[in-house]
């Protein structure tokens, strides 16, 4: 494994600037951590006008030429995918099965995209006849389609090595669309994005993709991801981290002379309703569910069920003793990276320290760096008083939240701000006893689910993973399903084009055989 | 017709703030101009509440509800087209056959949308079916639609007081997707807008829709507009006018706690390219096309091509001398306002000025409040030295760019920021000869048009009316077109959920009988 610790602009490796970082892996026994170069200004100058080069040829390639590409980077990351688990493990200390799978995950994803370019009728193809007869005027022919908005950029997580990072959804659903990436490294896992970064690039070259399609830029200062955002041939943005982080982003990029769409996936607590009939029969079954899935992979994920909400009485009082009893059994375990840990740890002491809340107990201690599970718990009314306990804590603690009655649930439940997720345990009669829970929800959150823990997001066409701000900046598109390419096109319209100058998908004789609205019908057929 | 002058704020009318300001048009021959109150801070947060309030009922209301409703509002206008004719043609000085044809396209825009409705499909429904013996874990049923994304804030237009203002194509694509409206009526007809806005709530009363629904605020100061774009309630807004005031609407909600979309359509010059064959083919009849086109309504469209660039030859001259010709020979107009007039005449004074500017010559001069069609030109290089000379001008002007070569021509074409459109004039030659430039104008705009005006946008499904920034706030969204119900909803994905439910789009037997994507296939069949 050679890594180079250099920035990926195009086709060539290019040195960063003066300062540098160590990555947390050693090289071997005897030798230092990695050293890796700080991406400079420069180097996001260099990647952007490479892009915007590539830009122009990539836009025009037939859509089988970008299969093609995509397709080669499965291949890549497949050949090599040995050492990029163990890679990820050593960087990220999340363990083989998950990261097995995540890698998994990140072929699926980019084979969902190779589906619908495949597939084609993603394009949005409209056609209106001309009607040369039409009085006063004749009308002639319009059609539109989606085209690439340009170049990307792109910001890896920290919680998913592959399938959030570098050939992650943003990433190849913008090369999908017909835009070029460049990417701006997470800082946690450098080598392992060096390793993926490889993998993009030797299949662009297999594939003869132009020079630029893919650049990628290291660094733990946050200068370059701001050049970047700031950088005019960049067309959009996509983010996954922070709320801080992602409003950064945002604000940068709306402050451009040209403002461009920033899709940030930012914070979310997840909330979960149990409701009286659904506990009632299943109290203990739920327990279990929400404390496997609060502590699952250290709590690291952006869809954690961070605040549970119920009534008082007696069935949630054997929730709660089931969840104290399974958190008890639970162990924590390293998180993905030193600020990480820290912050998860400041975050504890904060809710310790709190007037209102009350600690419920803790899973299994570990040693110092190990993030141990938490609950608390806190009344209706306090919550209620308390903005603040909406916040997302990164990690495995969960807040419940006891509410007197059914009245301040549903009070709660207007006051939440934009979720990614949010979640109902509900029986046959809850369903129809509660209806207006699930009115308001729907104003909350970009995804509904009864009975389901908020976990194992589904890579599917029906998946949302975006919600009202702050869950992003963008409610209006998703991160995660094949929808997530919607992000990176626009429509254009083409008014009395000769057929040979229209795009394949717009011509009459549909030669793609794409479903289309042709007069306002959907149809396959072609254009008389 | 009885004038109030007062806020609309859903059923009741309100009092507005301490100031007023005075209608362009007299009560009757003896009195004063109508008197209208300033919409007041306090009146917006009336209507937002109210508005949050409707939202509620109205988003669960069953589609066939808010058809009637739309329905009902082209009754209510139809019922009294005379008067708001002979008012807007007050108001606006726009002619009698001009504003006829607007009340129509209004009407049109309004049954596109209740086509779409009834139709069902654009939700955009996607269903992927549970596979509950997926390994290692259950797949669950996720489906997801396109829900409203709550109240939208639209501006109306001074330069279509039916088709762009108040039941104008922003209001009636919010309603359709399920958004209350408040409405900023523009301070150029505000008595035509207080009649349109009683069309909509009488609309709205006989079809049970609730109070809220609709509000509309008076006012000449930018006060209420701010007070609106900031209000928390509400969650997008649409916007047609200038740059600067869709830039400083667009600047206040990216500054909000939660951020929103801001659909602005701003100003574009439209370029259009005269190819040398198409020239040399029928230099006359293109030059009696632009001068019609860019002198047509006093100039006073988004659309009116207000640069025309071409190569130096013997065609561009036989062009630029047809162009003249006919340019003398056309009359102005008065203009929509007056500060639109002293706008445009500060405008041709400074271009009159210009060293790099020669004047072509000016039309047919009225009195001194009455536009003059004006024609300059300018040569290829020093039009490359002044960014300026792509400011639009609104009115009936039209800036000719003579490039000393094709190579010149391209290199303009690459420096043009985003418009609505651009058009190109060639001949099957010149189509082969400069495919170049289609590549290249592809990235510039919302439409791109062959042989074809740019003015005299079709209302129909293929028409995008938007393009990149500074052509509009979201290149991604068009204001013109069935299309546009998209700017106002956003996916809501529901996970595991029982059939009873979900709404009626996503229920397996598919009760409306619309296309739907199914486990990723397009279809209208029932899931089994």
């Amino acid at each position: 494994m050679k890594i180079t610790g250099k920035q990926i602009i195009g086709y060539t490796k290019v040195n960063g600037g003066p300062d540098s970082f160590k990555s947390a892996i050693a090289v071997d026994e005897k030798s230092g951590p990695y050293i890796f170069e700080e991406g400079s200004a420069e180097n996001v100058d260099q990647a952007a006008k490479k892009a915007n080069k590539a830009f122009k040829i990539y836009k025009l390639l037939p859509v089988a030429d970008r299969v093609k590409f995509l397709e080669a980077i499965t291949s890549e990351i497949n050949s090599i995918r040995d050492t990029l688990v163990s890679t990820g493990m050593q960087e990220t200390y999340l363990p083989q099965p998950r990261l097995n799978g995540e890698v998994d995950r990140t072929i699926n994803q980019i084979n969902s995209f190779v589906s619908l370019l495949k597939e084609g009728s993603w394009v949005n193809a409209i056609i209106d006849t001309a009607k040369p007869d039409r009085q006063p005027l004749p009308k002639p022919a319009i059609s539109q389609m989606l085209r690439p908005l340009g170049p990307v950029a792109v910001f890896g997580a920290s919680n998913f090595p592959f399938a959030f990072s570098v050939a992650g959804g943003d990433t190849i659903s913008a090369l999908a669309a017909g835009c070029p990436v460049v990417y701006k490294a997470h800082f946690g896992h450098p080598v392992t994005s060096e390793l993926v970064g490889n993998c993009i690039i030797e299949a662009a070259k297999k594939t003869g993709m132009p020079d630029g399609v893919f650049s990628l830029i290291q660094g733990k200062s946050t200068e370059s991801g701001k050049a970047l955002v700031s950088h005019p041939l960049i067309k959009a943005v996509g983010f996954t981290g922070s709320l801080t982080g992602g409003r950064a982003l945002f604000d940068l990029a709306v402050k451009r002379d040209e403002p461009i769409p920033v899709y940030a996936e930012m914070g979310s607590v997840n909330p979960v309703f149990l409701l009286p009939g659904m506990l009632k029969d299943d109290a203990v079954g739920i327990a279990k569910s929400l404390v496997a899935s609060n502590t699952l992979g250290v709590g690291q994920f952006c869809t954690n069920p961070g605040v549970i909400l119920m009534v008082k009485g007696a069935e949630s009082e054997q929730f709660l003793t089931q969840y104290v009893s399974s958190l008890t059994a639970t162990a924590g375990g390293s998180m993905l990276t030193e600020s990480i840990f820290n912050a998860y740890a400041k975050g504890i002491s904060e809710l310790e320290s709190s007037q209102s809340l009350e600690s419920m107990g803790s899973g299994i201690a570990g040693n110092s760096n190990t993030a141990t599970p938490y609950a608390f718990k806190v009344s209706g009314a306090d919550f209620l008083k308390d903005r603040s306990l909406f916040e997302e804590h990164f990690g495995p603690v969960a807040l419940h939240v006891i509410a007197d009655d059914i009245a301040q649930l549903l009070e709660i439940a207007e006051t939440i701000p934009g979720q990614l997720t949010t979640g109902i345990w509900a029986n046959q009669n809850d369903v129809v006893e509660f209806k207006e829970l699930f009115n308001i929800l729907e104003e909350k959150a970009g995804r509904l689910m009864i009975n389901n823990v908020p976990t194992g997001v589904e890579v599917t066409h029906a998946m949302q993973h975006g919600g009202p701000y702050p869950a992003t900046t963008d409610s209006r598109s998703t991160s995660v399903g094949s929808q997530a390419i919607y992000r990176f096109v626009r429509p254009v319209c083409y008014q009395n084009f000769p057929q040979e100058l229209l795009p394949p998908e717009l011509q009459n004789r549909n030669p793609l055989n794409i479903w289309r609205k042709v007069d306002g019908e959907i149809t396959k057929d072609a254009v008389a």
